[in-house]
């Protein structure tokens, strides 16, 4: 077991009242993405992950969200590092933008490392960053707190709980998880969890994502089983879709595929990421000369290939999405393959899925999907799993973290009924924080929490107008007015002239369009009799003149934009 | 039962070839949504629902999507009636744009020419069409065919099956269907199917919605029971939200709250459209004075307050998720009411779904949602009540409709499964024809079909342009470059000055416009030097210089539009 100290640190202590553990997150809470969670105390904050969130299709243009951390700005001096529960997007996706802001050290798995090393070279960020892997027995003891792991089991390998140890009692945080007694991989450290919470904890932050289902999550185990299962029924190529994260489940498909004698060829950009890294770290032991480059594929019998793809959510750019609608360079679908797809739609993916499906099919693949086949399961522990977790751990104080609204609800009454008095259970929001005590809890002051869009690589504190525009440029379309003018004489010298993008299909457009144009400079010649020239009068006079003529002719109005020259 | 017959017409027929009976759909095959079919023998055409479809998200601005009928308009002459199964959307939908470009007699049951008439009554269409309530033992007779019909159960009044005899067999079409053993509405005709599939028949296109689900649908009523189930548990308010057109969930609904002394509040124009028009036609009863007006809620007791709703879907501007967002100007949500989603979610509006139950939990109310309540049902038939179907019309020749691509190969192995012959199941698409003699059926010629949008009750056939510049404004904004030039000495004399929407928040974006603005002018000049003036020239060059320079400074591009004017 590795300690490591850092130099005590002496600070004023008002005697009035003791100081409060103050947690709190950025990020998470109220939503499935972005986690961020802070534990502080006096002059120390641990930091527990950084991630990022997708947009859904509401939002045009924005690649990721961000957490705001105004907050780990202004305290930037308090914090002691990012430890890491795992590797998944949504706990590190944040880290570049981060660590533009901040110089922190990070922790984490090695896997997690590897994916957080990897990620930062993308970004050019390598060099200038602390990254520590921890053993799951590793402790880091900073003055006031002290932070250390136990194992869980999730859908990707080196998933931890995190404990961090208080003046008051420990708050744990369990990362991703689920109760899975056959794992891939290592088991969960059942003894762990059972000696944390037998030494007694003040708070426990639990992942609510299944919260609202019965039962117990199945075990990978199982899915191997069906996948080596659908496997040998397959007699021309398969095409395997899983999430590229997903370790555990790309293990199982390699012993599956050695099984029945194919070689495996890796397609997409995150999937041979993730072989490479996991090979590296000896997490995917694939023997030598079974994986082979797509463009190598024909040289094999049908019944000798298995290609491992990302598209299990029918993200439209993923591999499997390409092929489907037939435009991946490399890869068509014939009659015979066979294409599996080891996932669950994720709300809002159900009609991409759908849809990748039914091209497949058309193009003649058998098609393997859907929840009876027992290709899938998910990494998120359910009622059953997350009762286990808060039998073991008994805590005083219980914060249902890691999902929507219905999903922390549904957790919060779980606790209630295994014995944790209502009024200790605390729903809470980014933003909020709470102050607990060796006996008592409290919701404190608010600190400031919020998106941040990211496109292109950019931080974007986009107003919401910007957004508003480009969905009322997709709704509406556009219309632009441009006329130039003489200063002096006021004559319209050119114009006006109308011009729209997306309004209406211009053939059609045109009567109605010099019609409006016909119409707007009568107006402004009017107003040109009646008043001086001013800019911003016609500007206006343009803008009501249009709106007012295509809501009257065609029941709506695009976006106008006025653009008058003066000469 | 009415024999309605009409005037034989002689047509020469040509003595070397029988005539094929020709089975084809405009819409509705490989989708859900806009259901239109066709059975032509000779002279007559049949035809059976005229729907409509909504857009996915993919697709802003348009309301509605529609069959292409030009082949309808090619034939008018030869159809003989359109003839409706029920009175969902999906069915009647495209009635009124039908009815603008030809004349035909329309036939449905009971409430479904209900619920046509209020439509044509919205759209202006009332007077001139010819609408006629069959009864189930009603026959029309044409020179050729003859049509007539079976109830079925569905998730709404007035279903039927439609059987059209023709020289070489009967042609069944199922409708939207299920097998309810204890309907709250009338039983399905069990022993009229018997009769027709005793008889032989021909061909079946049968609904395949649900035909990768295992079992059989439950039954309306146990939906029924769950219903005053959940309602005896609630002590406030109840806010039920269920689709309008389930006038059977409706009447389950109204006898639920009469147990339970409650009054009901209707909110939502398609809600109020639909208790109207069921209960004029007497599917719905409601005691007197049970009803009353959502401005009167006021005046109860919570606990005698029940609220049917629309925004079962989570539908932005539907009743209840205004309230969810506290934007309904009569009702708020307050901590003791409960919000009942009698409803499944449709692929596509699972999140919006999830969004409103978050915001109504927030609020405060007990919000029951989910599969496991058993508080809805679905009213398309799974296998099992498929395998039924199949079994008491044993078609020689089986094409499975209403249904995307999946479910129709879905439906397709479960009709082999049955014992029909492989190379007796068609799977089609709108546009395909199935020319079916007494012996033998095979793929005829296609006919012309596609997709028409509506937006604004206006037929767009837009071209994917119109479409793309939408999608490419949302995605990357516009920018527009303004001048304008002396055609006589070349000199730009106002301009150029680019003005964004959507692109870059506009007070970050002023140095790299002005930076634009210079660059480009520079550019414009030196061309002038080079060459004549000339506006294409300038135009281009306006927008390649602009695409590199934004390129270069922030990564993307938007959409540029150039607009120079000549003085």
């Amino acid at each position: 077991m590795n300690e490591i100290a850092t130099t005590p640190v002496r600070t004023r202590r008002s005697k009035s009242s003791p100081p409060p553990v103050r947690i709190f997150s950025l990020g998470g809470i109220g939503e499935i993405g972005k986690n961020m969670y802070g534990i502080e105390f006096k002059n120390e904050i641990i930091l527990i992950d950084a991630g990022l969130k997708f947009p859904d299709s509401r939002l045009s243009g924005i690649d990721y969200i961000i957490p705001d951390i105004t907050y780990l700005v202004n305290n930037s001096h308090k914090i002691k590092g990012l430890f890491l529960t795992h590797g998944h997007e949504d706990h590190i996706g944040a880290i570049p933008f981060l660590l533009r802001q901040l110089q922190i050290p990070i922790y984490g798995g090695a896997l997690t490392i590897g994916l957080v090393k990897a990620k930062l070279e993308e970004y050019r960020l390598r060099g200038q960053t602390e990254l520590h892997v921890f053993q799951e027995n590793d402790r880091y003891t900073f003055q006031h707190l002290s932070v250390h792991f136990f194992r869980t089991t999730h859908s990707i390998p080196d998933a931890f709980g995190i404990v961090v140890e208080t003046p008051y009692g420990s708050v744990v945080h369990t990362g991703d998880f689920k109760f899975d007694f056959t794992p891939e991989d290592r088991l969960a450290d059942l003894p762990k969890m059972a000696s944390v919470g037998g030494g007694g904890v003040l708070a426990l932050l639990a992942d609510s994502t299944n919260s609202e289902k019965e039962g117990f999550t199945p075990s990978e185990r199982k899915v191997g089983d069906a996948i080596l299962d659908s496997f040998q029924k397959c007699e021309g190529r398969i095409l395997f879709a899983t999430f590229a994260s997903n370790v555990h489940r790309l293990q199982q498909v390699v012993e599956a595929a050695i099984l029945c004698n194919r070689t495996i060829a890796v397609l997409g950009r995150s999937m041979e990421k993730v072989f490479t890294i996991a090979q590296e770290l000896g997490y995917i032991r694939i023997p030598d000369g079974m994986m082979i480059d797509i463009k190598q594929i024909d040289r094999f019998e049908d019944q000798q290939i298995l290609i491992v793809c990302t598209g299990s959510q029918g993200e439209p750019n993923a591999a499997l999405s390409r092929i489907a609608s037939g435009s991946h360079r490399t890869v068509q679908i014939y009659p015979g393959d066979s294409v599996i797809f080891s996932s669950s739609p994720i709300p809002g993916n159900t009609q991409n899925i759908n849809r990748s499906i039914d091209l497949l099919m058309r193009a003649g693949a058998n098609v393997i999907y859907g929840n009876s086949v027992g290709i899938h399961t998910s990494g998120h522990g359910c009622r059953e799993d997350l009762k286990l977790m808060l039998s073991f751990i008994r805590p005083k104080y219980f914060i249902p973290i890691h999902g929507e609204y219905r999903m922390l609800l549904s957790h919060r009454n779980l606790a209630i009924q295994t014995g944790i008095p209502e009024e200790r259970v605390f729903i809470m929001d980014i933003g909020d924080t709470l102050s607990v005590y060796r006996n008592r809890a409290k919701r404190g002051r608010t600190i400031p929490a919020g998106e941040v869009f990211i496109s292109n690589g950019e931080m974007r504190t986009f107003e919401d107008a910007l957004l508003e525009e480009r969905g009322e440029l997709a709704q509406e379309g556009i219309v632009i007015v441009v006329m130039t003018v003489d200063k002096t004489t006021q004559q319209i010298l050119s114009g006006p002239d109308i011009v729209t993008r997306g309004f209406v299909y211009m053939q059609d457009a045109r009567p109605l369009l010099r019609r409006a144009e016909m119409m707007l400079k009568r107006n402004l010649n009017k107003l040109r009799e009646r008043q001086e020239y001013d800019h911003a009068a016609w500007t206006r006079t343009t803008y009501k003149v249009l709106r007012r003529h295509f809501t009257k002719e065609v029941g709506r109005t695009p976006h106008i934009m006025p653009s008058i020259l003066e000469v």
